[in-house]
């Protein structure tokens, strides 16, 4: 048999083991059709149940007011990089962005070549993003088309724990990775968008929740597919949607609303991040964790050990013993433990106890 | 048990039941990881492997030369209506499009808003797209930015059997339902998209193979992500692909080539299409295919019966057999069987079994 592996990946990440068991279950025969989910047609009863209640859990679980519409498109965050700018960013406009890490930038890079930005906050000291910029040292822009921030970065390990109020100014935020960690105010938001691979299912699936009278009065020059209003006029049924993957985030949201929903998922978080936390400061500084404390990422904890001799050999010994994924973003190094929803209090645990014992054997 | 299902949807379609069964087998433990593939890192080992075999099968399949490379993207042939357009058609070019059905249609439509376009040809005979215009019967622009075909009809029931020559004006081709039926000589083609769910795999990926020196020459002014020359330049892991589905595409073609290749496949589909034709040619006329003889597609065969009364009959007695997804599209009403390289030749038998059965008890 093969060994119980504790999957710390930045994304894709692990998902839930039952809901993985009972996809394998169904994968042949789904709802007693006689043929898998996958080789139903999306205009068809049997996949329109799925994708229609992948939508309500979602409402459900964050709590969508009514004026928002809960999407199902393709293309990951990097296609909304894009496409937000497309939609919102009008000729005579300049939208705001904060910069918090490589995905912000990313961002901005691609609305640069849409329209006019400005660089609002940023994350920045000295040369590393280990920081969230406070209200009072963001620059808003009172007329911008809107401004974004990205809530959680993976790779610098900070996390937006209190969202910036932007009066008037439309909020729009890539939660691809901290997505239903914890309940949130939509109403603050214009758009919310998020890949699905960290914390609501597989690659391939992009969740936008979008503010309907925002998305109808956006620009009308650009093709039919890339407007907002298309997929909200349409129930992302406009074109075939990717089944399979809205399928399993249908899962994954049904098992978030078994163990609890979101005040569940905020409860286990905070436990995993006190536990993770825990063990980097109470190590007598062989483990470090460059962020600022109250910047501290609850779904991706990054942490450095006293040289890049003992990093790797913590990585080879960690995977030997199941865990995987510990090792660093390639652009920053050092070490990082995703600890998404999948990611249990007892896996978290475990890592703990061999943070512990590898300090004690190297320090 | 179930009844054993024939699946003729449109698409997404049926996959090979081998494919099937063997994802399901390792869908928990993928080759000794124990963990699923689709929650493998996408810059991991587990999955670059699967990765790079999908992309080096699908060149040995169709035998693509190596000035075309291989994508594999997101957001289906929809999004490729736009991107090819926003690639490809810059502002003081025009791109020609043959209108063989309605997906041509959206294509020009997509393409009119980022560009100037022109109509090459058309499959329209007073209002039903019922033929393939002749090479004789196209009005190519020598100067064209491109030439855009539909190369098979999902809604229309019908197929290009020999590609136009468009001489030195790249050829581009929507392969979405036909990829993968028999050879084809790619060297002829400035781009190919498909969305895989009708012959290579789940809905959510999309195939792209695209002449390499052209997509270099394409347009910088667009968002990164929908420049070709971006998803070259890193073998489609420019951000996260789908892997799940791309995974599937990768059994896929792993079972095509051990089921004789593309030559079998042809083989095959030709055999296919001589017993659903010729059940509906040998009917005395109670079933009718309203699509010119050399026109007929070997992908989506459409019909009519006497009545629609006797067509809702038909849909419905077939499906208490088993056989599901016979209703014509909703556009065009009649009824329409999809036989895609996973329909088996037994399963178009039984179909045509019942329809001489069906056409003795009603006719």
């Amino acid at each position: 048999m093969t060994q119980q592996v504790v999957n710390f990946n930045a994304g894709p990440a692990g998902l839930p083991r039952p809901v993985l068991e009972r996809a394998q279950a169904e994968f042949l025969d789904f709802a007693g059709t006689g043929i898998s989910v996958m080789e139903h047609s999306h205009r068809g009863k049997a996949y329109e149940k799925v994708h229609f209640e992948a939508i309500a859990l979602t409402k459900e679980l964050l709590g969508v007011p009514d004026t928002h519409a809960v999407l199902f498109v393709q293309g990951g965050a990097s296609q909304c990089f894009a496409t937000v700018p497309m939609n919102f960013l009008l000729p005579e406009q300049s939208a705001d962005y904060v910069i918090t890490g490589t995905w912000s930038k990313k961002a901005l890079s691609e609305a640069k070549l849409i329209g006019q930005t400005k660089v609002a906050g940023t994350g920045d000291v000295e040369g590393n993003f280990i920081k969230i910029p406070k209200q009072s040292e963001l620059k808003l822009d009172a007329n911008a088309a809107y401004c974004h921030i990205t809530s959680n970065n993976t790779i610098a390990g900070t996390q937006w724990h209190n969202f910036p109020n932007t009066g008037s100014v439309k909020l729009v935020a890539d939660l691809s990775s901290d997505i239903m960690w914890k309940k949130i105010d939509v109403s603050k938001f214009g758009l919310i968008y998020a890949g699905a691979q960290k914390n609501i299912g597989p690659s391939g699936v992009t969740m936008v929740i979008v503010d309907k009278a925002w998305a109808a009065a956006a620009s009308q020059k650009i093709p039919v597919i890339f407007r907002y209003q298309t997929h909200i006029e349409n129930d992302s049924l406009y074109n075939t949607p990717p089944t399979f993957g809205i399928y399993m985030a249908k899962l994954v949201l049904d098992h978030l609303k078994e163990t609890g929903g979101l005040d569940g998922a905020e409860k286990r978080n905070r436990e995993k991040g006190r536990i993770l936390y825990g063990a980097i400061d109470g190590s007598g500084g062989f483990y470090k964790c460059p962020v600022e404390t109250d910047a501290r990422s609850l779904m991706n904890v990054v942490f450095r050990l006293p040289s890049e001799a003992l990093e790797e050999q913590f990585v080879k010994e960690s995977e030997k013993l199941g865990m995987i994924g510990l090792k660093g973003h390639r652009s920053v190094g050092g070490c990082r433990a995703s600890i998404y929803n999948a990611v249990t209090v007892e896996g978290v645990k475990q890592l703990a106890d061999f943070m512990g014992e590898f300090a004690r054997k190297n320090g």
